[in-house]
Formats: structure tokens, sequence, C-alpha cells
């Protein structure tokens, strides 16, 4: 007979049940891979007869006492998919105390907590993986941990946010309104009743203090990337992206400077030739340079029940192989380096400003005055017609520096009459 | 002290230099995931006197007999970059014999005598890893291998050959012709002297043997691919395809139909928003349907020294990493299936048809009259202006069985006067 690797499940929604149907049905494979049956043998559940059906299809014993399976001494892996805080951090640091170990796709829990979490599994030589907190069917988190290890990654780019995503996609391609792209995507399901986590960009800054720790080994608070979502990007940016031969693309993005990085959110220009540019719909993708590998994609999809358990399935074999090698307790990611901010001075980047100038002799004048004061540069400069007493100046800047560029926007903003409407990073060189 | 882990090279190219340049450069990041130091000791060279300068820079020890590093006990790993079918494989068995470590770049041997090879490290408990023989700087191989065990994988498409997605990238952006592409990538270094393995499809297809054998376990022989280059591609071609919203990419394909796999290599039709089309000059990309993770893809150089060298280090820290756990000997790819070939009549694609015909009366209807016979509907029809005495006509049919195609081409062939000028598979529905 095999040996049987058992499962506590916390959680039996969606992505919940997903996780049992895929090791019933790839129970050969994992068989042939592992040596061991993996199976979901208990399930904490919040209404035991609204899942009955389910626990019964699958075989699993449900509970509302966490106890249950945290106090069974058989079930040797805890997967958490109940999501948000508290109670998922409790129950995991308790399985981790009682030396079970942890699965989880908890990515908000993971990027405010994971270092203490990284830690307690260190202490009680637990293997705690976390695949599908970030870009959910990408496997990138063991990409950046296995093959780059011989390499040094200087910048990750990444649309991280499936959701935002989407919603852009219609704005950019169907000349969707902020508001229609955003009730089509909660129609589809993509986006929650309350989507401020993905349209302020507050999801994305989770997958990208995760990703910061497995490509340059620095644990960085919430506190510490600097975040700015989609919500209200005007449709007049998006057109005039598209007339200058960008995509909008929220991106995640984390880049090394010496010895520092900088991490942000926020939306950008993305020449229509970068390979993040044709990332559409519900897609996420990760982008990497590094010295050895050079550029780098991985793409697909983002979230979605199916592609989040096959990722935890993944993790869960990863665990079942390190049990029958005896090699458990290592982290997933072992690389540790001291946390490091680099300074607006360092920060360098195209820019796209968009301004509302009254309509009057001279206004170009003074906003060429300015920016040249400041040691800014154009790349290009669009001056919209007029509508009434204001035009709009569209201007992309050479690279220069957040310090100067802060300079400029201040004495701006001090000395004239111009509105800046909206500013965003324009990525390339 | 650390622990010293001794590499022996065979080969001290390009991409052989970047080997010792790549972990001096790395090693402290090496150490604290490893354990260890790991150092090239010796390499194996044709002429001691042509690599003095980089031995002494390196401290490698120059050999010219194979056997300074066979028979040195100290020696655990022996990596090969010699390249070619003799006497590489002769070495590497040699090296496995000895219980040594084997760490190798050479697609053209690991897909004709991969099988072989693999089974002589499991009788000898040996690791042996040749990421860096499909996809350069990409890490396909072991993304499939681990992450993909809970997925099944139904169609790999790849864009695994470099040189020709060069040759092709200027073909359909500057419209140059094939010879000039040609001579552009050979100037560049990306085309061989004698371009024959890239150019005629080989290459892409030993490639695709490997990614076979991951994706679906099965043992491919390279008679068993059906193989078609893009030597002489026309540019009418190249032109209709654009006209029609297609790019054309030498695409690797390994799809699965029920429990046997078809695997071919040709250019084809590419919808322009699918994720291949954007993958442009010297890059490789591979991209998988599953039915757990949906669609995703891997991107990155296909070759180059540095990305290479790269990936071959990352296999060195993986038998590293082995070595100090005491889990050396065990598969790269563990992942086996009885070898199926899919039939003619359950091979289903939209396929591109190029004819020349008579510019006469009753022509077309002819054309359409075979084509109903056989069973084979047209997606889209264009009839180009007649040059002279002849016309020609473009169709892409819709889904059809490679049988039912060939049916109606081979009729076409018999009872007309048309000529076949190209026809190539559209991906998509």
């Amino acid at each position: 007979m095999k040996e049987k690797l058992k499962i506590g499940l916390l959680g039996l929604g969606v992505v919940g049940s997903g996780v049992p149907e895929i090791l019933i049905a790839h129970q050969e494979k994992i068989r042939q891979v592992t040596g061991m049956d993996i199976v979901v043998e208990k399930a904490f559940v919040r209404d035991i007869e609204a899942k009955r059906a389910l626990g019964d299809a699958f075989n699993i014993q449900l509970t509302t006492s966490i106890n249950d399976i945290l106090d069974d001494p058989e079930i040797s892996i805890v997967v958490e998919l109940m999501g948000k805080i508290e109670p998922a951090k409790t129950y995991i640091s308790q399985a981790l105390e009682k030396g079970k170990h942890v699965v989880t796709a908890n990515k908000d829990l993971l990027a405010q907590h994971g270092g203490e979490l990284v830690a307690l599994a260190q202490k009680t030589h637990c293997d705690l993986y976390y695949e599908a907190s970030v870009a959910g069917g990408i496997p990138i988190l063991r990409t950046i941990a296995n093959s780059l290890a011989a390499d040094d990654i200087t910048n990750v780019l990444g649309i991280v946010n499936g959701t935002t995503n989407y919603m852009l996609t219609k704005m950019v391609n169907d000349a969707k309104t902020y508001e229609d792209a955003l009730k089509e995507a909660q129609a589809l399901g993509f986006a929650e009743s309350d989507p401020t986590n993905d349209v302020d960009g507050i999801d994305a800054a989770y997958k990208m203090v995760i990703l910061s720790q497995f490509a340059f080994g620095m644990n960085i608070s919430m506190e510490q990337v600097s975040v700015k979502g989609i919500r209200g990007l005007a449709l007049e940016d998006v057109a005039m992206a598209k007339q200058l031969g960008y995509e909008i693309k929220l991106i995640g993005a984390s880049q090394k400077t010496g010895e520092s990085i900088h991490v942000e959110v926020s939306p950008m220009f993305v020449p229509k030739k970068h390979p993040l540019a044709s990332v559409s719909n519900e897609y996420n993708a990760v982008f990497i340079e590094s010295s050895g590998v050079g550029e780098s994609m991985y793409y697909g999809p983002g979230a979605g029940a199916k592609p989040t358990a096959t990722s935890v399935v993944s993790d869960l074999i990863t665990i079942a192989k390190n049990i029958r090698l005896k090699t458990t307790g290592h982290m997933f990611n072992a690389y540790r380096h001291e946390t490091l901010l680099t300074s607006d001075e360092e920060i360098f980047s195209k820019y796209y400003l968009s301004l509302e100038v009254p309509d009057e002799k001279g206004q170009f004048l003074k906003l060429a005055e300015i920016m040249n004061q400041a040691d800014v540069s154009f790349d290009q400069v669009v001056q919209q017609k007029s509508e009434g007493d204001t035009a709009r100046v569209i201007v992309i800047t050479h690279r220069t520096s957040k310090k100067k560029l802060d300079a400029a926007l201040e004495k701006i903003k001090k000395s004239t009459a111009f509105t800046l409407l909206n500013t965003m990073k324009v990525l390339g060189d």
C-alpha cells in the first residue's frame, strides 16, 4: 500500500474545492512523482450544511472547529485558503507550531507578516510554501528562487493584478470609461463589489513585496512601497497613450540601483514593442531583467480557481517530495540581503505629464523655462486643441531623476496657473 | 572552511568561459544557497596555448587529455559544452560510469540519445541536468518538471530557434528577403556559416523532442517529428500573412489528442493577438496550454553565451543542493508515458494555402469543388491580381483534419493545372 499524505484544508470555496478535485484527477501522476497519495482528509468551513455536498463528493470530513485539524496528528499539511489576515495568521502559526507544513495563497498575509511566519517555520523545521500568492498560475516565485540563483536580478516589472489589467484592456481597446470597465469586470467576477484593493493598487503592492523578497532578498514593508492605482484614470490619458505608441498598464516595479531597491505600483506608459504591452485582459506577467539571462518574461492567468488550485497542488507535491527525501524545513526562498531603499536622486525614468494650462500667449514658454531650470528636458510635447479658456499640454520627458521631476512639478504648482492632471512613468530608455 | 565542489569543464569556448566567470561573480550568493564553493578545477580543450590566458584568468588547469578529468576523483561534476554527438556522448557516458554528475547544453545529443543517457545516470545514481539545451535562458524544463506535475499539458508551442525568429522578424518588419535576412543573421553571429540546422528546422526539432519528453513523458525520435524549415520562404507569403492579420513564425508544436501526441516543426501563421506573435528578433518563447493553469508562456533569450552559461550554473547549483541534501540520482524529469502518435485523421488545424492558378474562367469553381468534395471549407479567400497567364489564390481553411487536407491537395495536384506554392498551419480556432 502507498503512503498517504493527509491534508487539512482551511476554506472550501471555489479555490479550496479545486484542490481535492485536482488531487483526485492527478492521483496517478502525483503518485509517480512523489511516491505518495495526497488526500484532503478534513476541511474547516463556516457552515457545514452549505458544504455538505462538496464534502461528500470528495470524501472530506467537514468541521467548524479548527482544532479538529490542528490537533490531528495524522494531518501533516495545512492548506490555508481563507484569505485576509485573521484568523488565517493565528491558524497558520498554530499549525507551524504543531509541526505541520503549510501551503497558503494568502498574499495580504505574506506581504505583511511573511517575515514572521517564515521565521516560525524555520524554528519548527516546517515547510511554508505560497507560490499561488503571486500571479496565480505562474510559477514565478519558484522560478526566481531556483533558476535565478546564478543570476543578478536588476529589475522586476509585473502586471500582477488581473482585475485592473482587464479594465485597462477594455479602456484602451474599446474606449470604455473607468466606470464601465469596472462594472464589466464586476459582472464577470474579476472584481469584487468593493474593488478598493484592486483599483487602488494595494493587491499589486502585496505581490510586489513578495516578489521583492524573492528577487532581492529584502523585506520591504507596505509603507515602503509607493502605491498609486488606476481609480479615475481619464480616457484622455488612455487615448494619448495610444496616439503616442504606448499602452497604459498598472505596473508593479521593483528596481535595483547599486545595492538599494525602489518598489512602486503605478499606472505606467509601456511602449507597444515591450513584451508587457501585449499582456491583455485578466492575464498577468512578470518581466525580469538580470545580468545573466538578460530579459525574460513569465506569462499566465493571475487568478481564477483552477490556476490557483493547481499552484497550491504544486506546492503540495514539493512538500511531499521533501517529506519523502527528508529535506523539509528549508526556506522557500533562502536569499537574504539587508533592506536598503533607493533615494529619489537615484530613481530615474522618463515621465508622462498631462497639464491643463490657460489658453494664453507665453504659457508654453513658462513651462519650458521651469522644466529647463529643473534640468528636466522634453522628449515629446503635444499641445491639444483648447477647450474654452484652457488648453491641454502633454509632455514626455527624457530620463530624469524623481527628485528633479518632483522639484519641477512643485515649481509648476507654486508659480503657475497650470493644473497637473496626471503624471505617469514611461518604461524604456 | 567551506566545502569545495570541483567541476571539470569540457570545452572552453564562449559559453564555457562564461561558466567560471559566473561562478566567481556569484560566489557569495551560491555559497549562501548551497553551502558550498563551486569551482571549475580543470578544462578539457583542444589547444592549450589558445586558451592559456583564459585558464590563467580563472585559475583553471587546462588539459588535452580527457582522462585528466574523468580519472580525477576530486572532480564530482562534468560540464559538457562541446556540442555535437561524438565525442561528447562517449565522454558523458564515461563520466556517469565513474559516478560523476553531468550538466550539458547539448540538444543534439539529448534529442537523439537522451533516453540512453538518462538510463545510464539512473543506473549509476548520478544527476544529469540539461536545462540549457532548450531555450537557453528560459528555465522551461525545470518549470515543466516541477510546477506542472499537478497539471495536464495539452499543447506546447515553441519559438525555440533564435536564428530563424530573427530572420522572420526582419522579413516581416523590414520586408527583407530570405537571403538578406540570413546574411544579416550570419553577420551578427546568430547564424552559422552553414545554417542548415537552423533554417531547416532541425535545431527546433531537437528541442521539441526534449520538450515533448518533459511535457508528455514520451520518448519521440527525430524521425517521428514532421519537420519543415523556413528555407526559401517567399516574401509573398510574408506579405500575405501581414495583410490577413498574422505573423509568420517557425513554430515547434507538440500537441496531445486523447492519449497520443503529434510533434512538428513548421512555419505557421500566428494571429497577431496570440502571445507568441509579439516574440521577435532572437528571442525564444514556449507557450503552454494545460487543463489546470490554462495558458502560460515563458519568454527569454534562446541562446547567447551569458544566458546559456547562467542556465548551466543553475543546474550546477541544483546538483550542489542535491549533494548537500544527499538526494542525487533522481531524474530531471521522472514523468513517463507510453509513446503514442496521433493519426492524420485526428490532427486538426486551420491551414493557409497559396496556389498559382491559370488565369482562366472557371478555375476558382474547380478549386471550390475539390475542396468541397474533400470536406474542407474556406474561412478566407483572396485572389490576387494576375501576373501574365497565372493568378495567385490564397485560401485559409476552417479547421480540418490533416488527412482531409492532404486528400484535397492530392486531388489538386492530380486533376488541375494549379501549382501549390506553399501550405502552412494557422494557429487559433
